[in-house]
């Protein structure tokens, strides 16, 4: 099988990295182009700073930087994108119109009412989103977003529990890591030996993303789920993994261990077609009463997996629980190369 | 005047050498004995290891070290304690029993119906219950607990808001410093890079202590109040001082801005008194979008003051803040201190 | 007595906010402008993020900045300046010619053949290169400078070696604080669970500048002192506080207790002065086995001291030991100031 | 191929935990018995704490805990010691004397005269030093120790430039992970934010033990190595790997260039044996100017192999550079498994 070419945008910044990383050797994808702001473009990608580990792929090192626009990545498909948010919104958008598939972890087009907001495990039917997209603008290409890292940990978590039980609130507290932020991002001087209890627009982004992931398509859009968040977001000192606390009120009432079985036999779309970056399972249920911890279980499922423990009462809600999700694997980078693992299954991408 | 003379128990751990710091050159009380356990017993005081800074005061540093039984404090009036958890029940009550007004700041007799749990800017009036324990148990002298640091700092901002409103649901999730823990305390092997949500028998305390000094002191026992409190506890890489993310459901309405000047204002009878360790204001209230931060506020009031920022709507329940208190001043051996110059103003010691 | 009137240049960063907060309350000079590049100047100081505690003093918060320029600065005869290297050259120059007196924290100047590199413990005869310079250069005003944070630690711990046993070869590592590379310098996604052997140009700082320090007024210059110095230079992930392991060949010979002795009992003109920054004793001696340490050392003489400690023999060299002094107090703003206050002292100011 | 069996002593500590993580899946050891102390012989080995990533292996979860002691590991041939220095000389004695392979991670028998102290990238030859120990205690079995975390990486790097240009004086100054301390430890109190100059007894051992291994087997002992070695040592707030600061004096001359050649071309035994756990190449030598760093390269050659970097000339000696290896893979458990896999091959073991 010849592999299908793909260009990833802002390719010198941290989620841009992880991009790079996790298609190096990936069975169905080949990085054709690296893109970069006009700082950056013509240079090799070698000479960028990379904060990463292991070191730069080979594949990579001598790639000439490509300047962000369409005409430069007509020998690829499908785009990756990490664009700045401040550039994202334009420019993945003529990236879609001239036909490209465009897969973005930046800010802008998530809470368009016809762009897909994606976690592969929790909302694949979402995908037919696309077809409404690509009517209403007249794009043969598309755009899919996949949410905010702090999004996409809670709403794995929240799904089978919402399938199950129905959610009615959630209360969820963050402690999210510095890479959560890029590179540079966080400053040593802000963060050591502190918390900062406050990160610009996350908890609005928290309050939201869930519901319209939660929701249903319609046919021409998506009905979102009917309950309410309340989040407080917290930058900590941890390298990667943002750990989140969550209390919620259940329309069904279920035990702890009701729960727990829930979550551990949750299994979706891209475990039975055993997507190359799925993790199985995509839920790691900790028995432990003092996991998940972050250093400990980030990597689990190699950072895709989402990691739940302490499920108990609430005295106030129902049950309260910890999890704890990859900022950048499963919460960036790995979370949009699963939703086109996915897209090219189900003949998105051609 | 004559200073009263006190005796510190477990003055080799960590809160113990906060007594020893924050009593060098208290106005009314003077250290005459510290006491160890028989490990440490009968060494001066400088051979053991020092942990705060700046360096250990002189005038203890040849003080030889006492077994911690009250025979060998006969020339002190006043006990603080620091004592273990596994014999501070015993050797309390032993002290007490001889005479002794101890201030402790251990946990076993914190629940104790006739024993007074007081932040002296919350419930000064429960000093009256005393009286029913010295009745009761026929002591001289008698037990007066401070609360487990993360409830102290939680208490102190909700006392202000139950006044006014009526507090009925309070959801809290800490992010709690190492100093906690006490010295050695946490391995740096488990904590850097690391988030712990879990720790010992901290939740069920934190639920339940802030009811009792919230409560009612009826004559002969504590009404406590009556609202729910869920608690997540976790364990993050700082040094120093508890951060907690609050949201609270109120009987009566109130805006973030009359939540904010109900805190602000907010006085007491150590401030009324002027305590020579009551910070004034004893609740600081900040206006800036990411404050409080654990470095940069937790010696506000020299250590003794609470601070409380971000008040503003909670989509679920009404309002949500952060608040942060320094752990080991104001959260252990400091709210003794105060507890005791209060007590002293109101002629329970003489 | 009037105060004198004080301007600090490049007032929003971390090395000039540390002037501001020395200069608070100071009992000679008064700050009555803040100096900012164009992106600042004509906002309030109050806007600009302050990253250091306390809070911002009162006197300054309202104070609107002023472009960096000699004209914005009529009302203040003394400078202290912690502009940005890329600027500070042109920027110091205009400055001292226009009738200033600029202590400069930056780097350009310090190696000028007729600008002081100044510790005012160690080499305060080197003032007298003011009055070169101002011939040579035709100024009013002057330029002086203190050294490189890393150089300054050294060359305190050195000088008092330097004059009782003589110096001939000196090895040094260093591990050195993030606020060194001031705000918002180093990314915690670089320093967290790290140490970074590198920063750059610091070694041939560290290999250069002490040996001007320690060198010999002539009349028309300076003669560097005569002896090698061999630098590694680390970033560690510390706040605040550089810690150097040092070991010496001396052209006399000296048992660890003699250096000691030499070391404690140095004092020098600023003490005798009694001069408002100074520290007294400049140099501490601690005679524990695992002292200095950064975290609690580094504030020893208000930050304004050197501390030595581990003095033992050396298996190749002579003499080894460890050696600590804070990166921004005495390590940059506090040396411009101490340096301000013995040449007004000395009437070079007036 | 039959596996041989081995029994880890002293598996419940830091360094025991590594023992078993790396002879999981080994291709020539089984791992057949877990010693520990008294306090946890006879309990599962799931029932003690795991520190390490990822969770403990399968097979050795429900292995009960055995007493270290001879008769209870009779099915053992070969032992790995990671016992506590207090008890390790006796015990592992006790099992050599009863015909036990021993490799020993531990300190007592280090420098013992006829016990080979090996890196089998360095001194592979030294293991005939075996017969010897057997004659002189009348063991049918042995002791290999391998060195001090700190020596196995100073003297992995400095083997090839004694080889090629002879060492005449070696300056090292060393800044060490946490987990050197084993677990529980280095207490957070202690090194967060700090830099500790102080190893107990640390300082000694990097002084002497490169000079036995880079000394000279007879035929009946060891002829040390003829050159100086002075250290300095620094606990800093890292979790894995040792970096050092090395400056070296040459008995020939070399440049940079060629210490750099001489380092990358290195090969040793291991590496044409190709022996299971040997890294290849067993250095690794960076080019760029800031490497090698802690958190970037301590997993090089999965954590076997030593990183070189920063050769540069020196302004006293002659070259400087900086060094880097694992603290508990190489610098402990790797060290002891590879050492015994290259005497399996050598006939010492069967």
């Amino acid at each position: 099988m010849t592999k299908i070419k793909v260009g990833i945008l802002g390719a010198t910044g941290a989620v841009g990295q992880r991009f790079v990383q996790l298609l190096a050797d990936h069975p169905w994808f080949e990085v054709a182009a690296l893109g970069a702001s006009d700082r950056s473009a013509g240079v090799p990608y070698k000479q960028r700073r990379w904060v990463l580990q292991p070191d730069m792929p080979e594949a990579e090192r001598d790639m000439t930087l490509r300047l962000g626009e369409p005409q430069n990545f007509g020998d690829c498909q499908v785009i990756f994108s990490a664009t700045p948010n401040d550039v994202a919104e334009r420019v993945e958008a003529e990236f879609a119109a001239a036909g490209f598939y465009v897969f973005t972890n930046a800010g802008p087009h998530r809470m368009d009412a016809d762009v897909p907001l994606m976690i592969t495990d929790v909302n694949p039917e979402h995908a037919a989103l696309i077809r409404v997209q690509q009517a209403q603008r007249g794009w043969s290409g598309f755009i899919v977003a996949n949410s905010n890292c702090t999004s996409t940990n809670l709403t794995s978590a929240l799904k089978p529990l919402h399938d199950a039980f129905g959610l009615e609130k959630v209360f969820v507290v963050s402690m999210q890591a510095v890479s959560g932020a890029g590179y540079p991002g966080v400053s040593t001087m802000d963060i050591s030996d502190n918390v900062i209890p406050y990160i610009g627009n996350e908890e609005p982004k928290l309050e939201e993303e869930p519901l319209k992931m939660l929701g249903r398509f319609t046919g021409d859009g998506i009905d979102f789920a009917d309950f309410a968040i309340s989040a407080h977001c917290n930058r900590v000192p941890t390298l990667d993994g943002h750990l989140e606390c969550v209390s919620v009120a259940l329309r069904n009432q279920a035990t702890p261990e009701q729960a727990a079985e829930v979550l551990r036999s949750y299994r979706s779309v891209p475990q039975e077609l055993g997507l190359p970056s799925a993790p199985d399972p995509c839920i790691v249920v900790r028995d432990e009463p003092d996991r998940p911890q972050v250093r400990l279980d980030r990597m689990a499922g190699h950072g895709m997996a989402t990691v739940v423990g302490r499920i108990r009462r609430d005295p106030i809600l129902d049950l309260k629980f910890v999890l704890l999700g990859h900022t950048t694997v499963r919460g960036a980078a790995g979370g949009s190369v699963l939703n086109a693992e996915l897209l090219l299954q189900q003949g998105y991408i051609f």
